[in-house]
């Protein structure tokens, strides 16, 4: 993949994930390093915390998930469906800021692996995972273009 | 376990829930069966869908993470923290609304292993899952009593 | 899938593993149940043990995956290929045979899900696992029709 | 942990693991790298593969165990067990010899989480995982020392 269809690809990606209203609802932001690995900002809310009052673990989760999905998705031009998914919490968020970040293990020609970690402000390790993305035959579009 | 202490439990346990904010964002019920597992229903809401409207794979973690962490917390007086989680996506929730069931595998000195699945409202299954939860030896108190 | 179909099917797995080397190496013995579910077992021996003389839990997984392929394997005429394997290790075998045993949890086009669970000879739940398996295009040939 | 305190340590484990039946069996060897990470080497042995005469993926599985076991147990002067752990399988070995990495996630007071893969000898990347191992309280000895 050359510099200009990663940029292409992952400017489809982003605007794909702006029609996402769980983009809107978590506060979850999306960019790219120039690996085409994908990057997400969860800003901390106390809306999606546990009783204790930190991040829920499950929003972690989510977070993981979305980078991986988004990682995955910049390999291929057709759809990848999130088939298994594995989460290590490591560390409480402690009420900070958290990134999560994707990266490929292998993208084959059926099943794309990503590994993921998440960080938080501070730079701690608070969770890590990996994930089994299942590649589709069909091409991916903006929700607007499907009919 | 006698009958009298697992409703006590659960009933400690569904108090600590009700101070959960993410309960209330997500609108995600608890409830338990007789033999202590936690069962949560969540309704439909295009909030937490990602782009094609449907209900986003990490919300599907959270009922997951939520189903086994309070199906292992029944079986202890103390605390557990979800250390791994393992989500497998089956099929989407086709705007359905989903309810999640935990069961535990086995309830040992350190380490309780909890399986846990999704159904749909149509009872197709929607996902499966399963977590490592480590028992601590700090007795759990509800939020209001931790000073 | 009729009885008479899975029947010859689970002959053809049969003869399939028969063509195991590993198979004769671990004394590892294959059969189905009714509904096509494999079942291993493994008698207790020294060479595949740790240093404190129990069965190496790398062995348990060696019955893990061969009991989620050989389940997973009954419902397609194609090859399926193991990608990921999740092996949760509740007890330890203390030198008794085991027995693993493997259940659809969900057999789709392109990816199968299974559950397994490995019990001692007196019963004792030793290891659960689940494994997603990758179903390919190609038919599935004894080794002798393999040119 | 200082470089005498980990050569100690690593001399230790390489002892514990010449007890174990099963590295003669699997012709399965132990080193450390200079920051204590386990590595293994398999050569290929007809007699641990599936029916098409390649590794089976359970000896690839218990080589990612033994990574990530031996990795963990540097970290501690107690027993360590194995208590979950997940198995991404890439590539076939086809047929060449196989070498495993094991990698500390976090090395926590009561939980130790490991990341391990397996190269194949051409480097190719054949298999990762990761692992929870649980801290014990009891001091680890060699077998000849345990009464």
């Amino acid at each position: 993949m050359t510099t200009a269809q990663l940029a292409k690809r992952t400017e489809f990606l982003s605007k794909f994930y702006d029609a996402a209203p769980m983009k809107h609802t978590f506060k979850l932001e999306l960019s790219f390093d120039n690996d085409g690995n994908a990057h997400f900002v969860l800003p901390y809310q106390k809306e999606f915390c546990h009783s204790l009052l930190d991040t829920h673990g499950g929003v972690i989760a989510t977070m993981i998930d979305n980078a991986g999905w988004f990682t995955a998705a910049t390999r291929y031009e057709t759809w990848v469906n999130t088939s298994e998914l594995t989460v290590r919490l490591h560390e409480p968020a402690n009420q900070e800021e958290l990134r999560a970040y994707g990266q490929i293990v292998r993208a084959g020609g059926k099943i794309c692996v990503v590994s993921m970690e998440v960080k938080s402000a501070s730079d701690r390790l608070v969770a890590t995972g990996a994930g089994t993305f299942v590649v589709s035959e069909k091409v991916m579009k903006l929700p607007e273009d499907i009919s």
